[in-house]
C-alpha cells in the first residue's frame, strides 16, 4: 500500500461517525443535501506567510478550521462539511498532516462539521488548504447590505491575534499574555453570533476581521456602498493589550486597527434591529461592542474628537511579503 | 484597494453570469442547492511536485481544474461549482494568478462549472487548489462496487501524459508527439462518460488513473474486495506512444502501467450491463477498451499468456519525491 492510502486509512479512523454516505478514500465525497442556499469558502496557509515554521502541526490544523469557520460564521452560516489538503515535505513523515487533521477534525467538530475528503502532495514547505460549506441559519450576512444610519458592531477584541503573533516570535510566555496569545495560536471562530444575527434578522452585513479592522472596515463599506465611521473611545481595548503595547513600545491603537488574524466579526445593525440585538447578546459566545456608525459616502474613517483619519489600509495583505 | 481586492475584482470581470447566489468578494459563496446528493472534491498541486516550474500558467489552470473535473466523472457526478485558491511568489505581479484562474474558469466552465470563490496569499513557490463540487447523474460510481466477474475496462490511453511529461522535460517539439505532450499539459478530464456510466448504471465502480494503471487498480481492487487481472495484449498501446519508447529506450508498458496523470477511468461493468455498455460507447466520448476482469482475491495482476505478475505498485506516490 502506498503511503498516501495508508495515511488515507489512518486518517478515516480519526472520524467520528455520520457526516458523510462516502468519506474519505474514494475519488470524490458524497454528503446528502438539503434543498435551499449552500454557503462555500476556502482558505489557502501557507508556512512562512501565514502562519511560522515550526508551529505545532495540530494546532495549525485548528487554526486552518477556525479560519474557514470564520469565513461561514461572517455569513451567518452554519458548517456542515470540509475538505482538507496538506502539502509538506515528506521527511516530517505521516505524523505530521495526520496531526494537522486532527486539529483540523477536532476544532471544526466543535462546530458541527464533518470532514470528508482531501489531498495530500509533498512540497518544499507546509501549505494547508481548507474548503468549508454549510448552510446559511437564515438570511445570509453579506458584506453588503449596510445602509447610512446602520450601526458598527465588532465581536472580542481586534488586536489580540496580532500581539499574540509578536509575543510568539520573540519567545517567552509571561501568564499575563496568555490571552493575546491564544488569540493568535488558537482563533475562536464566531460560528454562534454569525448564526445568531442570522436566524433573527439582526444585521444588514457582516465581515470577518483577518486582515485588520481598517482592511474590513473599508471592504464591508466598499461592498456595501457607505462610509463607516468608527470612533476611537469606542474600540475595545483590554487591559492585556494595553499591557503589551506598553511593553513593547506600540500604539495599542495600531494592534487594533492593523492587527490581522482576529477572526472576530465586524457587522451593521439597522437602528430598528438594535434593541432587539442587545436582548439576543446572551447567546452570541462573545461579548460585542457599538463601535461606529455607516454613513452616506465612502471608505472607513476613525474618529477621535472631531477629528477624521483614514484606516483603509490598517491591516494586512496577503500579497504582501510576511510581516 | 488591496492587492487582494484588486485582484477580486478582476477575477470577477473573468466570470460569466449565472452559477453562484453570491460569487467571489464576499466570506463565502452561496449556491442553491437541491436535494439530494454532492460529491466534493478537492486537489493540491504544487509546483515541482505535481506540475514543472515555468509552465504557461493559464494551462495549469485548466490542468487545476481538469484533476479535479476527473474526481467528479470517476463518480459520476456533473460538476457545478469550484473554489480556487492560489499560492504564489508575489514578485510573479497579478496577471499570474488570473491566468491560472482563467485557465481554470475555461476548463470547468466547458464541464459546467462556474467558479464561486477562492483565495490567494504569498508563497515561495506556486500552489495551486481547487475544491469542486457537483451532483452523480445516477447512482454514484464508489471503488467499491466491483464484483468477481466484472469486466475491467479503461478510457483512452494510459501512459499518454506520462510520455509527455518526459517530453516536456527534455524540450523540442516533433508534430507525431503532439498527442503525448497534450495528455500531460491539458488532459481531458472524463465526465460524460463517467455520467454516462452513472446515469444507465452500466459500471459496478470506478476510478480515475491519476497515479498510475497499476496503483489505481490495486486501489479499486482494495475498496471493492477482489483481485483485478489485466491481460497485458489488452492494453490499449498508441502507435505514438510506441513510437516514442522506441525513441526513448522505454519499455511502453511500463508506461501504460505506472505512468500517472493520465486521468483516465478505470471501471467495472458487470457481465450482464456489458451489451448496454456497448450500445452506449457512442456519447462517451472517448474509446474505451476491455482490459481484464476481477475475481475472487486481492490486488491487482497483469496476465501474460498465464504468467501473472503484480502491479500494484506500478505508479506515482505523491509523498515520494518528484519522478
Amino acid at each position: 500500500m502506498k503511503a498516501e492510502d495508508r495515511f488515507v486509512e489512518r486518517l478515516r479512523a480519526l472520524l467520528p461517525d455520520g457526516g458523510a454516505v462516502l468519506g474519505p478514500g474514494d475519488d470524490a465525497a458524497l454528503v446528502r443535501s438539503v434543498e435551499g442556499l449552500l454557503a462555500a469558502t476556502t482558505d489557502l496557509l501557507v508556512e512562512g506567510v501565514d502562519f511560522l515554521s515550526g508551529e505545532d502541526p495540530e494546532r495549525l490544523g485548528r487554526r486552518a478550521a477556525a479560519v474557514n469557520l470564520s469565513d461561514l460564521a461572517a455569513m451567518g452560516a452554519l458548517p456542515e462539511f470540509f475538505l482538507l489538503s496538506i502539502g509538506f515535505p515528506p521527511e516530517k513523515g505521516e505524523d505530521f498532516p495526520l496531526a494537522i487533521a486532527r486539529g483540523a477534525i477536532a476544532r471544526a467538530g466543535e462546530f458541527g462539521a464533518h470532514l470528508v475528503g482531501g489531498d495530500l502532495s509533498a512540497a518544499p514547505q507546509t501549505v494547508i488548504s481548507v474548503a468549508l460549506w454549510g448552510r446559511p441559519a437564515g438570511a445570509p450576512l453579506a458584506r453588503s447590505g449596510a445602509s447610512p444610519g446602520d450601526r458598527v458592531y465588532v465581536s472580542g477584541h481586534p488586536g489580540h491575534a496580532s500581539a499574540g503573533l509578536r509575543l510568539a516570535r520573540a519567545g517567552g510566555a509571561r501568564d499575563e499574555d496568555r490571552i493575546l496569545r491564544d488569540a493568535f495560536h488558537d482563533p475562536v471562530p464566531r460560528v454562534p453570533l454569525g448564526a445568531e444575527l442570522a436566524r433573527h434578522g439582526l444585521a444588514s452585513a457582516a465581515i470577518d476581521v483577518s486582515d485588520g479592522l481598517g482592511i474590513d472596515a473599508a471592504r464591508l463599506a466598499r461592498a456595501s456602498g457607505v462610509r463607516l465611521v468608527l470612533d476611537q473611545d469606542a474600540l475595545p481595548v483590554s487591559r492585556a493589550l494595553r499591557s503589551f503595547a506598553s511593553r513593547a513600545g506600540l500604539d495599542p491603537l495600531d494592534l487594533v486597527l492593523g492587527g490581522g488574524d482576529d477572526y472576530e466579526l465586524l457587522f451593521t445593525v439597522p437602528p430598528a434591529a438594535q434593541e432587539r440585538l442587545e436582548r439576543h447578546a446572551g447567546a452570541f459566545g462573545v461579548p460585542v461592542t457599538r463601535i461606529g456608525r455607516a454613513e452616506e459616502g465612502a471608505g472607513a474613517v476613525l474618529s477621535n474628537d472631531g477629528a477624521l483619519r483614514d484606516i483603509a489600509d490598517f491591516g494586512h495583505d496577503h500579497l504582501e511579503p510576511p510581516r
